[in-house]
């Protein structure tokens, strides 16, 4: 029950890469669930990975080979995770690269491995195995939106974007999809994402791009405030639109590009949360007034984080006391809350630490009604600002998360 | 539906204290809503305060009164939280007092008031101040269990225990309720309590031994994550039990009364997430081997939070890996994971890190079985430990948080 979002019904291919998805049987029959990426010659590519501290066999294994060669595969496994599975699981993950690389001639090194799904049961590295011959020959310039539904887990829509842009009056391309749903807190990528263009970008300006994207897209986004273990964002440059290469991190044709996998990023973040685990309602949470980022974030994060505020939002309940009990809890020092404003939409509903005079409850449930609600909070302490988007929290959270290993 | 916790039967008087309930209509109708307790001349008292910085009028008044006299009523309303409530707030709660103050000759400073329930919405002080006449009747010595039911709000079972000690000789005894349900999480105080001993004890000494049961007992409780605008913990010192006054912050004497301290404040604490909202199991969070007890919380703080392990434990599911996912997001630097050791009961789930090799998921589901678990984490990186109480999260939490205002 996705709010808002629809699956994407083109994605435009991107020269240079060619994707495929199959039904490998990985964890239940009939479902595509491993997606394999082949990426041209002389493409550079840079990715972001989780930071938690108990990252997956794949995560380890992948940011390895990052570092040694330039990748040509990109494997993508749903159904397990492969995360607390120790040695055993790196060596999974390992042959699974192998057999990519013993297939299609390329090094192992040059295969990226990527698993999401339950922690701490074994890959069935056969199965994998068994499927990728059928795999690879299914790979085609237009598989994104079929790749987009093959890496989905508790996902309700795919998700996928493409944006198109100019360099030095060459058309570029930049395409992306991403899976995620619960499991979802900022914390580096928090879901997977794959995304390529055929710009020409050094590896220095591409990793900046891909980092600075991230910072405010993926890294904004929560779900339930638990990050996973898997967490990866990709973003491949193939070099085929045939532009002088971008190698400043500053100017007009940097920042073009750094706007184009900015928007991609953003749409495929915001679509995250508007298919979280249960949603009904998709919340962008806007803290103004602070010092410094940092402490907007704070309060953005306990806003959205609160399961009181989030099951208030499900209910429709304009139950702003849990928004300003959240921003009291945020942990900012002196905070003078005499000068927090809070508004629901347009609706002004806390000014000066207190309800507004003019609040009505009536007018509060009428943006409540809304599907898209913004809940914007004044700090009155300086000029920073921050953002993230979040959604409401269900009896369809609870069923699903319940139920995920049944 | 509570975890293994009954409403207390009998709970002892405490010589210099009268206490009871009335309904005064404060919300809803048919239900104890309105609590005074009478404390007896000389009776000292100390207390703690919520930390969020929107605290509620009350909390506001009760600091400052506390800070100016020794208080010889305490008043206590369920329904409205009277926090968000601005200056408004302020002079309503006063309103209170003065009414108290009225009504028995103290002064307006020697009553300190507490409120619970919605926030952002005026104190009905009309129906509180009608009620007080009635109320100021029925004090009793043994009114404590009608107290324990007067100060609930979502609580399904009244929470309340007694103690019995000795100091010189002397027979002490110490009873204390407390309520709290939902909007819990560890930051002082984070719900209502009241103890009362008829020991005699200094003012600093009373407020050490509160302080130091707090921060390992009511501070170490999570349900939801969300710390209260309201929350208080009181324990008042009547001296009438006649033994020589507890003077020193160390020694026998003093770890006579602060072990009885700490010992009613944790059974209250527990009470707080047996009955957490929606609570079917009831959780004990151990973590063992860390550099300092600091990180050790954070660890069992992650993943007392976690929607996703919560979730699980209501389905009864051994899904341990979103357990070491919490471990891993805790943000502790260089956690060497393969000394990571992660328990179910007396289950070993995880060694080194990964799976432990004897671990069956019918021995997790076995040990899920029950309705008290213990959790233990061994992070293997030193000698430190801390502990925290959690509950489940069920359908029935989403329900109560959605409906709360309805």
């Amino acid at each position: 029950m996705a709010v808002g979002l629809k699956a994407p019904q083109v994605l435009a291919p991107v020269p240079g890469v060619r994707l495929g998805s199959i039904e490998a049987n990985i964890k239940r029959p009939n479902r595509l669930d491993l997606t394999l990426f082949e990426l041209a010659a002389n493409s550079i590519c840079a990715a972001v990975f989780t930071q938690n501290q108990f990252c997956a066999a794949p995560v380890t294994l992948a940011r390895k080979h990052l570092a040694s060669r330039a990748p040509r595969y990109l494997l993508v496994n749903t159904g397990y995770a492969n995360a607390g599975t120790g040695a055993d699981g790196l060596v999974r993950a390992r042959l699974c690269c192998a057999e990519v690389a013993r297939l299609t001639g390329c090094a192992e090194e040059e295969v990226l491995p990527f698993s999401t799904g339950v922690i701490g049961e074994d890959l069935p590295t056969p199965r994998l195995a068994a499927a990728l011959p059928s795999l690879l020959d299914r790979l085609r310039a237009d598989g994104w939106t079929t790749a987009a539904q093959g890496i989905m887990t508790t996902d309700t829509v795919a998700k996928g974007v493409s944006q198109h842009f100019e360099i030095g009056g060459r058309p570029c391309i930049i395409t992306g999809i991403a899976k995620g749903s619960g499991m979802i807190a900022p914390n580096m990528a928090t879901m997977l994402a794959f995304l390529a263009t055929d710009a020409a970008v050094n590896g220095a300006v591409l990793r900046h791009a891909l980092e600075s994207a991230v910072s405010h897209t993926f890294n904004r986004v929560i779900v339930d405030g638990d990050t996973s273990t898997n967490d990866a964002c990709v973003l491949v440059a193939t070099g085929q639109a045939g532009n002088i290469p971008i190698d400043q991190f500053s100017g007009a044709v940097y920042q073009t590009f750094a706007d184009a996998v900015s928007a991609v990023c953003l749409t495929l973040a915001q679509a995250l949360a508007r298919d979280g685990e249960g949603a009904t309602k998709f919340m962008t949470v806007e803290v103004t007034g602070g010092r410094d980022r940092d402490e907007c974030f704070r309060v953005a994060q306990a806003v959205a984080n609160s399961p009181l505020v989030k099951t208030a939002f499900f209910a429709g309940d304009p139950n702003w006391g849990r928004i300003l009990a959240a921003v009291g809890r945020a942990g900012l020092a002196n905070l003078a809350i005499d000068q927090v404003e809070i508004w629901l939409g347009d609706v002004c509903i806390v000014r000066g630490g207190q309800r507004a005079h003019e609040y009505t409850d009536a007018a509060g449930r009428t943006v409540m009604a809304n599907s898209d609600i913004t809940i914007r909070i004044g700090l009155g302490r300086g000029r920073a600002q921050d953002i993230c988007w979040t959604c409401d929290f269900s009896y369809d959270y609870v069923r699903i998360n319940a139920e995920y290993r049944t």
